[in-house]
């Protein structure tokens, strides 16, 4: 077997299109924002990519039909711009196995004449982020710029470890095919799923691109997640004696 | 040495086979199956698959010979139809062995015609299993309800986290192929090599291919490990206090 | 780099040699033996193997000067006969790795026109032997009926788990390109270098190959290590209470 | 992706060159003096290398922009002297890398006509160093010879177990090339950054290459250091009972 396989599912008509990568990663960001772009917008699956350096099983579909491991790229239209979207259930899990997937995906972005690259992630702090923000990072100086109009933040010392995986190395290979790439990081616990930090991204990259989708399904989820953790604070509150709970400023639940 | 080497050792009269995989894996329970079934027939070994992404060691016969791992196919007939059957004494230790020796097979099935391929495994429950049923996946919507009719269980959650290895991955192959394939798994606990669990695949397997295989030798197999958790209940219930084993609809001992 | 690199250091006029591999093992018992042999015929380095798939990193000799890790084939005569002897500072770390190298050495071994291959090693008992003897494996069994003569010891069930490593691989390489093998495996409790099953193994080695080397040098050696666990048994009774120590036969010191 | 991509990024008037290696390693010493080197001949990127074996992530510049994990080539002229400097974020994740990425370098160097190489490291203790010193290895006896009239210590036993990673195989390499190399070592604790044994080394480089280049950036570093040790023991003191503490010889401390 190839390091990679390519499958075309069809021809579609791509036209100057602006690529959105959404792999799992830390709080499944990308994953949520991009599952729900693909949702909103109808897309269409286009390419399905295999590789053993993706985990060595199959998932089984509620049909009892079995599908493998892939990373899939969708395309779909809204407002006049063509999205293609790249999800999938992994990423590499091997060390080489991400340069060369990540890799791929700038070569089908570059065949198909992409304008921009956008990966989205979430940047881990460790403790529960009540009102999540977007941090970036850019593969040309310029796009630094251009994103701090949209609210994108960006901090000398963060993210500190660097960008591990697909939104990172994607910004890479996209520098040495000449597209410019940005990764747009919703900042989150790390601890859980997190469609609030999700929200706050997909709202960034909806001003991004000019464009409007319902995020609905998305608020409702963020919603859950929210009663959920007030369900959580009051918990905390209950279990502490009273004088030390006065603090409402109590750092590490905020 | 390259990724895997096929060894053809007789060129076998092999029509229109059904391809059965059983390598070790969960309860060895299509280990089990596998091997009971090249007994019963009397499968003669046809091909030998090396690979280096299989374990770096020698087996030794109680003969003092050795043997390197291999993953062998036998072929068998019985009732007018030809058996394919796959089984090794491991499955890959790398995570791209995985899929480098799941396509072999499939590109190997093929190669004889094979009309159909059955995976066997186990599905572990972690949980002592009184009564094993046979849970499947299909690569194909239609292999679904035909399982159905033999008594194959689908549930929309089961196998949760998907199936690993080579039982898997044939699927997933035998798709790109054209080959329609079938996992069947036998429900254990996971905790020990389970007659019984093969015991139920057998008779499912053997209800689906209209074949009808002497069973004695694994019902004695199931019959002694039968006996074996009766003699396990009974010292858990002499050690535990009279009042707490009143309550006989104990879950964990079920 | 390639996966591996043969360096041929000098034509020798090597006739029907016989191969010994002794790399680093259980015990290091099949390292000793080889090395002592190396010692004693003034055996001369013909041939460096490297591979990326040897630890990363170079050893300082004493004067302060580096090597590179190899694996090195050695060529020696004794009483009329021609010995090429693989020894070197470590086995493949890699999976595959022991896949390619142990091809390489056959291969090497079939270019030679090697008669026949004696791998060395240890087997590991996990309690100290006291007489230790020789057990082994080969891929003929023709073979095995040769070594009983020599007072090798074969039992059903032992090694239990196969033959890890290059000792146990080169064996099954050996029998797919049709040379004798047999791997000798001196009982040693795994727990330290062991000279004493090392001479053992040079004892048993020496008759089958009808040649006689000096072993003084390990018989030494085994000596100094004899006088270290007599201490170890002195320092265990004194600290053991004094109607335990009656038990003479104490299985687990013994 | 190849295993090893050598992007160039000019034409360099590169002249007998001396190549000088340090990447991240025990106490980072080889790093500080090779960056130390950049920056005060102020010293030119001519080469990057990119690999697979290198960490799957990109750093993110204080500017927000991102850059891939690579090793770094520097040109750079010092009294009448052409040194090529070998920096980098990280040394290979993988055993194989390791190997491909040093024989890269070594190739790199004999391309571009290197005279000598030189690679620096730290040597762990595990200890405190209170007056680090510099021990070597050579590829060539002559070159012991010719280090210790520059006060770099050769002793039997050390180091113990070899050098790992690019220092130590780069000298392997460079012996198969016939390029002269020495490794330097500075003597480290090994538990932090080691500012004052990178000035060790590069006074050690100074006298060797005869050149003379501006340390106080270092000094002030190493500086810094002491005075946080001395607090360190200042603390220690304090916090020991009295009569112990009268002991000035605390080994472990020194």
């Amino acid at each position: 077997m190839d390091e990679v396989r390519v499958v075309r599912l069809k021809d579609a008509k791509v036209e100057a299109p602006i690529f959105i990568e959404g792999l799992p990663g830390i709080g499944n960001v990308g994953k949520l924002v991009a599952e729900h772009l693909i949702d909103e917008l109808n897309a269409e699956k286009i390419i399905e990519i295999y590789s053993p350096h993706l985990p060595p099983q199959v998932m089984v579909r509620e049909d009892g039909t079995i599908r493998m491991m892939t990373n899939d790229i969708y395309h779909g239209e809204i407002d006049g711009r063509h999205l293609l979207i790249l999800v999938g259930e992994s990423q590499s899990v091997t060390n080489t196995g991400h340069y060369i997937l990540s890799e791929t995906y700038v070569k089908i972005a570059k065949e198909f004449g992409a304008r921009r690259i956008y990966t989205l992630g979430g940047y881990g702090t460790g403790t529960i982020v009540e009102r999540p923000y977007v941090i970036g990072a850019a593969n040309k100086p310029e796009l630094v710029e251009e994103m701090k109009k949209y609210g994108v933040i960006f901090k000398e010392d963060e993210p500190g470890g660097g960008i591990v995986g697909a939104s990172g190395l994607i910004l890479g290979f996209a520098r040495m095919e000449e597209i410019e790439a940005v990764c747009l990081m919703g900042v989150t616990s790390g601890y859980m799923v997190d469609p609030k930090s999700a929200q706050a991204v997909l709202e960034v990259l909806q001003k991004i691109l000019g464009i409007s989708v319902d995020t609905t399904a998305l608020q409702e989820r963020a919603a859950e997640m929210e009663k959920f953790l007030s369900q959580l604070r009051e918990l905390e509150r209950a279990s502490v004696p009273r004088d030390i709970t006065k603090d409402e400023d109590l750092g590490y639940i905020r």
